[in-house]
């Protein structure tokens, strides 16, 4: 089955812009989307680095229409739409699908805890049949740590075979490789499976995944692009490391207001560093070294301003 | 300082029915509200067992509006405005606030976990200062089994002393007495101490608690209330283990769908036993396994039609 539409290679998760009354800043999020596309970087809008679960529908739906509007190009877009409440899911998915994002990456509804294969499936068999939109492609996100409730491979299955054409993928943010290598070994027809780190980037396409949604690809984007394109050659174990001593810096502070943090320090921009409760802001002392810490690695944000 | 507005005694946080079709049915729900006032139980509408989280913001508001306009008696009402949204929370509180609702449980954004006790105080900050209504009412939603997230003693007491006439109240789910004796021996002004679980119900009165908001008040709601209202009595232990002894019964069975098949079974009216996904109706031959169980017990539920 050849599918043009399926995605591979890096994606960023967006952070989120916010203004001083902690409104979403659409423009900001146009530029910076526009800077991700310049390094060769797909658009994972709203996930979980984008703060997308401390915004209403509504306030991602505008921000979806406003990076239409701007030209972003859609075709290297994957908005986060999975919500808690079914409806919501169904609202953003529908309007998502409506303006030809190339896929939606799908959280399960995650505030019931210990829900059974049986209840997701259902959840998601409701979204795609209410949805009800050819050109529908869900990457489904796992991300146990989080989340809490998450896909068992099981599930995926019963997934792919019952809608092979809109169940095309998955981020798998579970941190732990032997799940993406059982992901793997299903070689499931032309399903994506990107790991959520690209500590295990390299791993991923040794072993036929196709690509990275990271955090850190806000940041680092173009570094983690090449490994993405480089992974067959000679010095992709370099490559690798010099990704993840990068991304240890950053992780070594709490992860959305360091990567905010970082664009800010790199951009001159300080609005950057605006995040919505219930995260707090890195403040200027840990700003200060994280960029420090960066710039000793030789790290740079080319481009960005 | 006196507020007559706060609560005490039993609510119940109602469960929600759904129509065939999965929307919410207002009628069913006004009519499942009189049956329990009638029982002397109060109205936490859209809690966890109200499947509030598998509805939209403005599904709930629809609810609340249908309920009102009926009669309902808004004193009596506690309904869960809590959302992952600082903007969801916001609109869903101010529109309580604004019907003139006794009061509003809240949980903490729930969707980021490990948060700081700053962020969440930021969160509720933010909430209370936006809806900006003197009437509004707050009690806290603690329940880390679910939500992951919850409240610090330390935190609360940040809450109390910043906003005392607003945050008036916790609702203690986390199943853990030796949080609620530490919350009870602060001894917050006035502060409306309320257990998750009517198991906890005779040790929360006897240590200078307001009530329970529980479950099992769906099904059981006069037993509940005899023990709330007759605590000092010389059969107040009596009373509390023939409470367990029905939520024990009840509880062998995935909660929510239990509940709901339990009402359907006593009411004659099958339709109740609808959930939302992620949830999974109760089947057939649980339903009636349980039913039999309780009605072994000596349990009914006089006047639900």
């Amino acid at each position: 089955m050849t599918d043009s539409r399926r995605l591979s290679g890096v994606l960023s998760p967006v952070v989120t812009p916010f203004k001083e009354d902690l409104s979403p800043d659409a423009d900001r999020l146009v530029k910076q989307c526009q800077w991700l596309l310049s390094q060769n970087v797909g658009l994972a809008v709203f996930g979980t680095n984008s703060e997308a679960n401390s915004m209403s529908v509504d306030e991602k739906i505008e921000l979806l229409d406003a990076l239409v509007d701007a030209g972003v190009d859609i075709n290297r877009m994957m908005p986060g739409t999975g919500c808690c409440a079914l409806t919501d899911t169904v609202k953003l998915t529908a309007h998502a699908a409506k303006l030809g994002c190339a896929g939606t990456l799908m959280l399960p509804p995650f505030y019931y805890k210990g829900v059974s294969d049986e209840g997701i499936f259902a959840n998601f068999a409701e979204v795609i049949e209410r949805v009800g939109d050819e050109s529908l492609r869900i990457y489904l996100y796992h991300i146990p740590p989080i989340a809490q409730v998450g896909f068992s491979v099981d599930l995926i299955e019963r997934l792919v075979t019952r809608y092979p054409k809109t169940v095309v993928g998955i981020k798998d943010s579970s941190g732990d490789w032997d799940n993406t290598f059982a992901m793997l070994e299903r070689k499931w027809d032309d399903f994506r499976i990107f790991v959520g780190s690209e500590s295990f980037l390299l791993a991923n396409m040794r072993n036929g995944g196709a690509g990275c949604i990271s955090a850190t690809a806000n940041v680092n984007p173009a570094a983690i692009d090449k490994l993405y394109q480089e992974w067959q050659s000679d010095n992709a174990d370099e490559l690798q490391q010099a990704l993840d001593d990068i991304r240890d810096t950053v992780m070594a502070y709490p992860m959305i207001p360091a990567l905010k943090a970082t664009v800010a320090e790199f951009s001159g921009d300080q609005a950057w560093r605006t995040v919505r409760p219930p995260l707090v802001n890195l403040g200027a002392e840990h700003s200060a070294t994280l960029a420090a810490a960066l710039r000793e690695n030789g790290f740079e944000m080319p481009g960005l301003s």
